[in-house]
């Protein structure tokens, strides 16, 4: 992976009525978030889900290849009518929609030349030009084509092939982040962290986040920045407000 | 609520870096859309997750409110620094962002004049000419602008205050579903449910899900529309396919 020194921004969009819908709960977006900062040093900006329709793809893959360094596409790539993504891609930058021959040969070995039907076929086919992104599980491979990389929805899959990315990505600086957990409430230290906030800019990310979890009342605050010893410093100046205040932590 | 006849569709705008960094599962999506159907007949046709920065709310607001008949947000509107959603879409609509007299009274009142501290104060400032939604868990409202509602990003809270939006809501048909989970592999079944969906069209929209879960493997087809009765012409079609084929099914 070729290094970079400033932050590598992407998109994930999630392509599934039935995320939408609320029949199914997506699993994807905070394990794609991690895994692309712990790996590749690349951040999730912006997340969008949308319905298996063709206008509402190319759209939405055009607008956002344009706006972020990478688009992680995730669903639609199976060998049923409503899995559109590559046909939908191959439309939206007006490229030929036919059979990648590799695809072809690993899906053919995979089934065997008798079962491998007109619906697995189908997982052959994407955009002109497309490179590969192997699937360990289940064969059927994702692809990448300029800045889009597709990926499918059934999470155990989708993270199978997450290694199987890196070669096409470059690598930014990793994110790192610390998170303190008080026995408080947020009006109680918002004063304060706003002041921290506005020490810092853009230096670091602080976030505050009320939680109500197992009878336990709190807020957890999140220091988040490419740079260690920024985040250290906050993190001193953090403990002598939470000293001040003789706030408890939890331990977590 | 006004009942209209032709579908009404929606969007949820989530604002929140900890949702984006995958340090939070997001909750809010499921049970919203879920809700919106049941209780209101209306559908979610696009979700976006966003940071916490003001010119990417200003512009998802003003996008969003352009392209759907209402626009759910979700979070930045507690006592923090990083909760600056009414202030963003203050700018957005270019109106004036500043006390809301009723929020002011519930705040007073619930928190008492000697604890209603300048962050909790924040928390009754909202874009001019908002109304109010109400908050039976913490009293904090949320509220409506345009076609704007916006609600908290703490799930449990976000749920008590559900029922408190039906007002600003006209309600359109509920979309039905039937779902059938079958033991066996999408690409045994991908031609029938091809030709199933071009017989019915836009009339029903017929998903196909492969499921791996606790050692069993499948399929569920799930049919949704807004007419009952095309579901019930549409199932007895698929029943005649899994009898033909002698299919398995699970019993869920």
């Amino acid at each position: 992976m070729k290094k970079v020194k400033k932050k590598i921004n992407s998109a994930i969009l999630i392509i599934g009525n039935e995320i939408l819908s609320g029949r199914t709960q997506d699993l994807n977006v905070s394990f794609v978030s991690n895994w692309l900062n712990v790996n590749c040093g690349i951040s999730v900006s912006e997340v969008r889900i949308i319905p298996d329709i063709e206008k509402r793809i190319i759209f939405n893959v055009l607008d956002l290849s344009k706006k972020f360094k990478y688009v992680f596409t995730t669903g639609g790539i199976g060998p049923t009518h409503d899995d559109i993504t590559a046909l939908s891609i191959s439309k939206a930058f007006k490229v030929k929609y036919g059979f990648n021959s590799e695809a072809y040969s690993i899906l053919e070995s995979y089934y065997g030349k008798t079962d491998f039907n007109i619906s697995r076929k189908k997982m052959a086919k994407m955009p002109a030009g497309s490179k590969l992104i192997y699937n360990p599980s289940s064969a059927a491979p994702g692809f990448k084509i300029k800045n889009i990389l597709c990926l499918p929805g059934v999470p155990s899959i989708l993270r199978s092939m997450m290694p199987n990315l890196k070669k096409y990505l470059m690598k930014g600086p990793l994110t790192h982040s610390k998170s303190i957990s008080l026995h408080t409430y947020e009006s109680h230290i918002a004063k304060d962290l706003d002041k921290l906030q506005k020490k810092y800019l853009s230096r670091i990310d602080i976030g505050s986040y009320p939680f109500f979890r197992s009878g336990k009342v709190g807020v957890s605050v999140v220091l988040r920045s490419i740079n260690k010893d920024v985040i250290k410093k906050c993190e001193i100046d953090l403990l002598k407000i939470i000293k001040k205040k003789k706030l408890k932590m939890y331990k977590i």
